[in-house]
Order: C-alpha cells, then structure tokens, then sequence
C-alpha cells in the first residue's frame, strides 16, 4: 500500500463510514496510512470502526456525528473540518424512496435532495477548491447504475444518482491539470444493509447472484483512482451497463427496472 | 391536428415560453386547440406571443411574468394554476453555469439548483399528483444530449440535465398505467438564442452543421407523446448518442465534451 497520507493530505473524510461500502472504504484509506474522519449518524458505531482501525493500521480517527439528509450538513461540516488537513473526500451516503413518486410525501424527497444534491454539491464545491488550490487531493464518490436509466418505484434515488455521476465526471475532467484526482465508482447490487432491505420482487436476500460485497467494490475501483475519471464495478456490472445502454431502447431498461419494484405502486 | 384541449384538459402550461423551443411548443400546442399559459421573464415578448396564437389559432392565452431560478417559483406557480384545467406541463426552461466549476460563485449554481431540479421537482410532483387524479394529463420536459456524458466547464447544466432525464423517464413508467403520457424529448445542438451564445470553441455562428432548428426539435419528438416515454430528437443526434454510449468509453466522451469549452476553464 502507498503512503497516501503524503501523497494527497493527512485525513479521509469519509460520508457515510457506518456500515456497508463506506464502512470499507475506511478500512482501504487506514491501510493506506491516512487518518481517517468518519461520518455517520451511530456515534457508538463509528467509534468502534474507529478503534478497530486505529488497533489495525495505527492511524488516528475522529467521528463526527451528523445526519447528511439534514439541509445544513455540508456547511456543518465544512466548518468542522476548516482547520484539518483533509487529502480525500469520499461520498458514499446515500439516501431513497421507494415507491410512486407522487404518492411518496415531499418531505422524503427533499431529504433525498439534501443528501445526494444539494450536500454533495456543497462539499464537492468546497473541496474541489481546496484541492485545486493545494494542487493535490482525492475525490471518490460512489453512484449506481440506476443512474443510466429510468426507475420507475426508485425515480428519486435513480435520478440524483445521476446528477452525482454526470457532476462527478465532469469536475474529474475539470480538476485532472490541478492534479486531483476524482473517481465516481458506480456500483450494482452490492451486498449492503439498504441492499437486504429493498430487494426486488420475487428476490429472496439468499438469491445473491450478481451481487457483489462492499469489499469487492471498493477493492475493484479504487485501482482506478487517478487513472480514471469514471468506473463501474465489477466484470458483470460492466456487461450489464453496455447491455442497458447498448442493446437495449431506454423504454425497455425503464419498464425492465420498473418491474423490479411495480409491487411499490 | 388533434383537439387536445378534449383529450389532456384546457391550458398548457409551458414553462420558458419566450423564445427558443418554448416558443415553438406554445405554436405546437395552439395548433391543437389547447389554451396556453405563457411562463417567462419577458412580459411583453410574452404579451406578444399570446396575441400572435390568439389571431393565428383563436387560442385564449394567459403571460405568467415568473424568473424560474427563484427559489419559489414553483410554489408561486403551482398557486397561480390551482383553479386552472391545466392539461399539460411543459418544461423547457433552463439555465447554466460556463466555466470551472469551483471558480464559479455557488450562488450561479443555485440558480441552476433551482431551475433544473428544484422547482422542477416541485412541478413535476404536483402535476403527476393532479394528472393522475384525472386518469389524464401531459407531461413533456426537454433534456439534452450532455446529460448521458461527463462535460468538464458546462458541469452543472450536464449534471442537472441528467437528473431531469433519468427522473423524467421514471415518472412517465409509474404514470403510463394511471393513463399520463409523459415524454423527455433530448435535443442536441439547437439554434436557439442561448445555443449562439455558448458555441464551442473554434465554431462560427455561420456554422450550423448538425444543428437543429427550434421548430425542428419539437416536431420530430412530439409525435412520440403517448407512445414513448423518452425521444433524442433528431436522427444524428440519435446516431451521436449510440456512438457516444455504445463506441466510446466515458472517459473519452467526457474528455470529448471538454474540449468544447477548455477555454472557458
């Protein structure tokens, strides 16, 4: 592993560390001897992961504690990370609602926004600064491939996810002569809590074909950090985006992935 | 012409009437007999428009005077229409950030926040509710080919398109069996009076090659209203988007797109 806490700064901000893919992504960055800043809601969670990598790898940590649907969570922690030596700033909380768009109550929605639009721009905007100024950094933000396509049941996640990714790109292009390196890594299924919560119909949470672990993803994409601007995760997750996008009309890939959820209407 | 005042309900709602492809669905929607209601920044250019489908189709119109990157334009709409028989809704409205990103003050990208994804979210999820309810109803929105590809300094448009996009073509699935067309129609290239503004790099306004006209755009994708729920106007822009997808990776398209604008960085 590269000394990373040199080449790009001292702390991983990592949104979204409790569990599932964030959860290894902070165990990737303490490997690579960075220190790691953990966000989440579960202060007792994060604490414990913190231990665990602080014990393993012998890099610090802090938790900071914060909702990321909240609409003042990237200000928040824009504030409280001021004065640290941040080196990456990693995305991968995400928020969803399931359901008919118009059924679901707009509030919903609106935490949707907060977390995947309206914080994600912030902190991209404000790190994306901080590292072109340094001439150094990392961003590594985590998409889906429900951001190729229309998802009927998942519209608001689908359609944030790809206001992430597009954004992502275009900023990895924009920030490549500062020498930053930006990555949106888009996952398919992967084996997450949220992942055994929504399973589509007809699905059950033993059937995990064509699902990959959160360690797998990490481990697939992050090879590409720097050399890349974009990345889909695994072999057939690759296969199944050039079929979508490829073979398929858009009307189909909408009415395939909104058969997935119609049980939702 | 149909007689769609029948067939979706008395006004059409269209949102970025004044010039452009705005201007070109008002005509569009006059020539099939619906009432218009007139949504811009430009009273009188608007006034104008009405009079002109009034004397040429015997249309009522009514000019809505409303800057849609207010952060309550929605809600302010939404109260203006609510005792109207509002058949369509039409979103064509847009606006941009040219430039690099993190240079660009984030209020530029609020504006845009608003435009594209907030009251367009608050839009959409009113009138799918409202159109539901009466088992009819139109939803057209304009896209554009950037949202499928990475654009370096047109980062935000891009990143807003794609969400327009990717939540349009999911609404149009969960609405088709509550009996609401809903239709993105994707342009590429258009002579519109923005398109003159931003040409890219090296290209003259003299130099329209691949370009469509405005009147162009809708008249190749309305026919598609009922029938698909997403529609790139144009046959070499559909040919462009297969080429884009399907050919190239997407680290070649967004390198691609930012060259259009690298001297904007």
């Amino acid at each position: 592993m590269e000394n990373w806490k040199e080449k790009y700064g001292q702390w991983a901000l990592v949104l979204g560390a409790t569990d599932g893919i964030g959860k290894e992504f902070v165990k990737y960055f303490a490997a690579n001897k960075m220190d790691v800043l953990l966000v989440g809601r579960r202060q007792d969670a994060l604490q414990e992961l913190g231990l665990a990598i602080e014990k393993e790898y012998g890099v610090a940590f802090q938790v900071l504690v914060q909702d990321l649907t909240a609409a003042d969570a990237a200000q928040v922690l824009i504030e409280r990370t001021r004065d640290l030596d941040v080196g990456i700033m990693n995305f991968v909380a995400c928020s969803y609602t399931m359901g008919s768009y118009h059924k679901i109550g707009f509030d919903a929605h609106q935490r949707v926004l907060n977390i995947n639009i309206n914080n994600y721009s912030a902190l991209l905007y404000h790190f994306a600064g901080v590292f072109a100024a340094k001439k150094r950094g990392g961003i590594i933000t985590m998409s889906s491939l429900t951001a190729f396509c229309g998802n009927p049941y998942n519209a608001e996640y689908a359609a944030t996810k790809a206001y992430m990714q597009i954004l992502t790109e275009s900023i990895a292009g924009e920030l490549k002569p500062h020498g930053v390196d930006v990555l949106v890594i888009t996952a398919g299924s992967t084996r997450t809590p949220d992942w055994y919560k929504n399973q589509p119909a007809g699905v059950s949470a033993e059937d995990t074909t064509g699902t990959m672990s959160p360690a797998e993803v990490v481990l697939d994409g992050m090879p590409q950090l720097g050399k890349s601007f974009t990345h889909i995760a695994g072999e057939h997750n690759r296969a199944a985006y050039h079929h979508f996008l490829s073979d398929m009309t858009r009307d189909e890939t909408t009415n395939m992935f909104g058969g997935f959820y119609s049980h939702l209407a």
